[in-house]
This record gives structure tokens, sequence and C-alpha cells, in this order.
């Protein structure tokens, strides 16, 4: 038995094909994937590197056949795989035998039991933090680019590529070194000179581009109609349907960590959107094929007030999300026009969930608030979701007494200049013990 | 049956006391370690919170009654425990349910088989890369503070402290807040904002002593002496003998990753040289436990050639180690009188192995062949290990034909400064085709 969880549709291999610039081999094998469907539309085309749909221009996302049988089955199989995403290999667009490929094996990181956290947010339940600070390049982008490297590899692309201005540039060089890839990432020129370091240390092209980061992008469009982007795999372009489902496993992990069982809540960051669609995907396989209870649950979007187009389109009741103009201190979700926005908004309120945001200030706050209790130092993503926690328990949206996951999915050593100003010693003294006795802080 | 694994002698609590700042509890539980004893006379001690033998001043270690039994089943009782060096309580100076008390919960990281950086090195054998950044604050410190944090907790303290100009400072100050304790944690006055910051965020005190990284630790040292620091836990003074015993877990897990072989070769930085005197005896317990085979094994010291005292005695033969000026990148390193040097050049010399020291241009170079061959960054410390690797298969020192492990112990986004200067774009472009074609990097 095989469980479909994509709208079905026919398959339309003609369409497929006008929108792909790579050469997708005739037989592509990624495992229980098997095919690509328009969130729209429901059309279906063949798995390829193509990321639009022929026919409506909508997003394209990969559909399943997904193992069907006993549950406990799949359980001990997954128990008995490795210690990273590919214990979860049945349920992703991967081939069987991915375990065995040079990958940089980001994933099951830990889900944190962060009771002093609680305490200090009045949480009665149990509350928890998934921390993808965890993964080898210390951000959640290992999940999605290690699926990306393998569609790469399917589809016989030769160079992995992005646009980034931080954390993905890292994670698409790591993991190319690793995989044998080469590798070509663009960056705006002007990028502070420690992010350049982490982009360009693992020895790929960097190219700097003379302009900003739409720009960038811009550029990077062109690169991949063009026949210079020949063999070009893009991990968030012509890549990206299988790029995103690698967010899946966040879904997967915390479930398999609970004891194979749904949280009750879950606070996810938004940037484009798409890591809260896919984990709500993930959790829907889950149910689906019988791994937890069928039993509801609800998805919180957290964004920084200076880039919050998803919850101020949320608070106003709108279905359509209005652009902005990014201005804030969490650059890895300022993404004034998020592509998921819509989908987005559509979960929020079908789990009866909702979208929050939290300014600089505070973000800056639950940045120090979970390193005090927890001795987890988070990017600014993680002190929006924390912050958005603590923000949604005290309006009394999210129930204290219930489960949650809040994700940190980055490293705060990647922004530093976020906390540095209000950071720092506590007191300054000679080395004597009468000015320590001094500065009281003998306790 | 019980196996011993330190020599024995007459245990002395008077001597103990007279080296005690701390109150030891009259029945102190730390699972299997039995008592301190003297590295030099042989001398024993109760456990409590001495570092120094009364006797003759020589450095403490902790002794044991490790378990005996079938290997079988405690290698069976290993992997059923928790994925982090918890796993081992029943090989270290904790107590049997220490995985239920609040900890940041390091080890178990990545043993990376890397096939890239074999190919480049020439290796036929199997290279391995012990990735110890994927800690949670990336480096190996979590793990000695870890054990450290489980003998505060039996002496009844409640302040962790230690001086720090890096690494132990984040990982002391993450620690305490996870599990409980206050901390208050000693920096030179100039530090450079971004370790400020990695030191500060967890909210414990963090006092700038103005004066150099030797005014720090003679002022600690004061403190300890001092009833100002009643109840005061140094990580690596009067908590030194449990910290030291962190560094066995990663001898534990290279076999246990392995499939419980010893490495052939392994090859460890030197800073104060307990890191590989540790590591020596956690592969000697494994051994007299039957949980690997009896076989030889050599292990090999890797330091900076700006900080080189023990590598300089190992070349000339020398049984003592001369005091050095440090001046390298490789800061975490930059011991110039390590305490363990003497012990270091015995297990060189004892197991076949070797101390080399590379400058601070192999450094770099072996940082980005890491990078660029596996997609690990490494902090300057792995630059070293995997430097000087490079540098014994190249003199035939080390077999390329066998098993090694090479560790690193931190991560490359600590110390950038180090790479930042020859790390940069390939190419700075306008944003069109042309300027791309123009650059040759079509590929
Ligand atoms: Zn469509
Ligand atoms: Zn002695």
């Amino acid at each position: 038995m095989a469980v479909q969880t994509a709208p079905t549709g026919d398959t339309n291999s003609a369409a497929g094909a006008t929108a792909t610039t790579g050469s997708a081999p005739a037989s592509v094998d990624l495992g229980p994937a098997s095919a690509l469907s328009c969130r729209e539309c429901g059309q279906r085309f063949p798995l390829g590197p193509i990321f639009a749909c022929a026919e409506c221009f909508g997003p394209l996302e990969v559909a399943y056949d997904l193992p069907g049988g006993d549950p406990e089955e799949l359980k001990k199989r997954i128990a008995e795989g490795p210690d990273n995403i590919w214990r979860y290999a049945p349920l992703l667009p991967v081939p069987a035998d991915v375990a065995t490929k040079p990958s940089i094996n980001p994933g099951f990181t830990k889900l944190v039991k962060a009771d002093n956290l609680a305490r200090e947010l009045g949480v009665t339940g149990s509350l928890h933090i998934k921390d993808d600070s965890g993964n080898p390049t210390h951000s959640f982008k290992d999940r999605v680019v290690a699926i990306a490297v393998e569609a790469a590899r399917a589809f016989g692309f030769t160079t992995l590529s992005c646009s980034s201005t931080g954390n993905l540039a890292g994670a698409v060089g790591a993991a190319a070194a690793r995989a044998g890839f080469r590798s070509c990432v663009f960056i705006p020129h002007d990028l502070e000179q420690g992010k350049v370091v982490m982009a360009a240390v693992y020895g790929g092209e960097l190219v700097g581009i003379e302009g900003n980061y739409d720009d960038v992008n811009r550029f990077c469009s062109e690169l991949i109609g063009d026949p210079l982007g020949e063999g070009w795999g893009f991990v968030n372009v012509n890549l990206r349907p299988y790029y995103g489902e690698g967010s899946k496993t966040l879904a997967y992990e915390i479930c398999e960590q609970l004891g194979w069982r749904l949280p009750d809540q879950i606070v996810v960051p938004i940037a484009s959107g798409s890591q809260l669609t896919k984990i709500d995907k993930g959790l829907q396989e889950l149910i689906k094929l019988g791994l937890v209870e069928d039993k509801p649950y609800k998805i919180f979007g957290a964004q920084a007030k200076g880039c919050s187009p998803v919850s101020t389109a949320f608070k106003a009741g709108h279905d359509v999300v209005r652009p902005q103009k990014p201005d804030t201190i969490a650059k890895s979700l300022a993404i004034g026009n998020p592509a998921d926005g819509p989908y987005v908004l559509d979960i929020a309120r079908r789990t009866g969930g909702a979208v929050e945001d939290v300014d600089d200030e505070q973000i800056v706050a639950a940045i120090k608030l979970l390193a005090r209790t927890e001795g987890i130092f988070a990017e600014t993503a993680g002190g929006v979701t924390v912050g958005v926690t603590k923000k949604l328990i005290e309006a009394g949206v999210l129930d204290p007494a219930l489960t949650t996951v809040v994700l940190n999915t980055g490293d705060g050593l990647k922004t530093l200049d976020a906390v540095a100003e209000t950071t720092g010693p506590t007191a300054t003294i000679r080395p004597d013990l009468d000015a320590f006795r001094t500065a009281g802080l003998a306790g």
C-alpha cells in the first residue's frame, strides 16, 4: 500500500521539460519521490530540475509514494538508521543508499528539554528547544542543502550554487566540498569580512557582485537561463522543490525525539515561510503513515517586527501578504516578500496557531534569556522564536500547560554583532582580592 | 571483579584535607571513582576538591573501581545510553544517574571518515577526523567542563569559575547556566570583543582583570586560598582531576565509533598535554575492560611551532620540557609551560609515536585543506593536528596504510582572524553575464 501525499494530477513531461535548464537523466532515482506537483493547480511533472509550474507558474513540490505497512516496522528501521537526516531516507527525495554517499550528514540535532526557560516563562507543560545550531555549519540550512546535493547528483549537475548573504553560503560551500562538487556562490560585494571568510574557507568559487542582494538574485536568474549556467544546480532555485523538503526532517526528528508523539504547539521562524510549510507537511506525513497519533497541533510563526509581512497580514485577517522593506537585526529572516507567506497564513489559521512578531530589543533580550537559562547561544532567528514564544504565552495565545517546541535554527557565533553592544564584563578590576571584595562579586 | 586503573597506595584523609579549600561532604558519590591518586608518588587521597599531592606536590588523578564482568554486556549498556558522554557514565567520575541532571550534554560528536583528505595526503588506510566542533559550545572544553560540573555538584559548590582567554569561558558559562550554578569567569581586560561576547552572553559574572593572562591566573590562585573563594569550583584548578577525565571520552567515542576497535594512530593537539595523557588513559581502560582488543597503538602530539616546548624536547631526546614564550596564531594551544609535558613525552615514546610542530603558515594551509576536502572548518588547533599529520606522513613517520584518527578540538568560527587575511572572493564582478564570462568561472 502506498500513501499519496500531494494532490494528484496528470503527469505532463513536455511541460516539465520546458521549465528546465539542466538535463535530467531519463531515469532518476530519488527514492520515494514520484513526481513534482504544482501547489496551485495540482499539475504533475516528472522529477527534474524545475521549480515553477509550466501551466500556472505556481511553485512545485515533491510528491511521494511513501512506504506503507506496519508503522512499528518503519519506526524500527528509522531507529536503526544513522544519527542524521538519512535515517528518514524512506520519507525523503533521496535514493535508498544515500547514507553511503559523501555528505556532511546534518540533522538529528538535540531536542533540549528547557526546564529553566519553562520556569521563567511560566510554562507548566513541557518546553523544548530544537537546537539546529548543532548542525555541521551550525544552521538548519545544512538540512536543505544536503537534500539539494542529492538531487544535483541525480540530475548530473557538477556545480552547486546559490546567492546568499549568510548561512546558506557556508552550508553550500561545506556540502559541496565534502560531496565532491564544484561550488560557486554569489554574494553582494560589500558583505562583512567575517561572513566572507565563512563562505570562502571551503575553497569553492566565491563571487562578489557589485550591487545589493536583489542584484545578486537577478544575476543568478539570468545565469540559470543562460548556457553559461549549464550543469549548475542552484540549491534554492532550480533545485528548490528538493531543497525545501529538507525542512521536513525537523518535524520527523521532533516527533521521534518526543517518543513518536506530536507536539501540541510548535514555534517556527518565518523567512520565506518554506520551513514552516514543510514542517506541517512532515507532521501530516507522520500522521498518514501512522507513526504518530492523529491529533490536533498548532503551528505558530515568528517574525521580526522590522520584517513582519506575514504577521501583519495574519493580524489584519488578510489572505495576501503585502511586501515590506526589511529593517531588522534578524538578517537571516529578512525576506520582505516571502514566497510562502499565503501558505503560512493558511496553516497558522487551519491549525489554530498564530503569527506574531517581536522588535530588535525583544530579540536581543530573548537571545540572552535562552543563553542564561539553557546555555544555548542562538542566532537572531532563535531570539525571534523565543521572543515570540514569550509574547504569545503572556498574551494567552500559547497554552503554557501543553507540550511546546521552539526552533532555534542557527548559531549566535554568526550574529555576534546583535548582542555585542549590550554584552560585556560585569566588572573590570585590578588583580587583587581587595578590588574583588569591593566589586561585591564573592556571592 | 573490579579493575584498578591507577597505582595503589595508602589512603590518607588528613593529607587530603590539608590541600582542600572547599568542603567535601562526608560521602561523595562519583560513581566508579574511588579516590584521587598522585601521579608521582602513588599516594591516595579521598575524593575531594584537591589537585596536588600533600606529600610531593605531584598532580592528582582519579582512580577507579571500574566495572568488571562481560565486555559485551557493558557495550550493550553503553549503546543503550544517551547520545552524549553520559553513555560512558560507568567509566567516569560521575554518579550513575548523571544523565538525569541538567547538563549541556556534550560529546558523541561525529567521527568523519575523511576519504577526500586521505586521497590528498596519500593515505591508503583509513583516515578519520574526530570533529569536536559539534559540541554545544563548539569545542572539546564542553566535555571536561561537564565532568567538572558534576564534581562541583558532589562537593556542594555553588559558583563555577575559571580563568580563560577563549573556549573555556564560553563552556563554563553555558554549562553553569544550564546546570543551575552561578558562574564567575575571569579574563584579561583587553580581550577582543568577540571573545568577550561569547563569554558574557550566558549571563554569568564576567570579570576583566587589569593585567595579562598570567596576572589572571595568579589572581585566581589567591582567590582559591581565600575565604572569598569559599564555595567556588575552579574547573581547571581545584576541580582539575575530575575536569581532566572528560578527555577520556574522546578515546571511548573513537573506539566505539570504529566498531569497538583501537585506531592504529591518533594525532592529538598539545596545550597543557592533559588531553593526550587522558586519551591514553581512556584507551588503556578499554583494553583492561576487554572492550577492545589489546594491540599496539601510537599516539602523536601536535604543536604549533610558535609554542612547541614539547616537540622541541621530543626531538632533542629530553625528558624535561623547557618553557617557551608563545607566539602563534593557535592561541588555544599557546601554553608555554605545559604541566603534562613530561607525561606526553613518555606516552609518545612508549607507544612509538612522536611529537611534531607546524608553523603558522602551515596551520592556515591545513585549516583550508580540511575545509576544502571535508567541509569541516576547524579552529587553529585543528589546523595544527591536520598540518602535523601531513608533515608526519611526508616524513614517513605516520604510516599511511593504517587506521588514523586526527582530532579537531574546536570551531573555525572562533578563530576567523587566522584565515581572514588569506580567504576572500575569487572575483568581484558587475552583475551581468558578460562580466561573468570574462571572469572565466563558468567551469
Ligand atoms: Zn500549476
Ligand atoms: Zn605525591
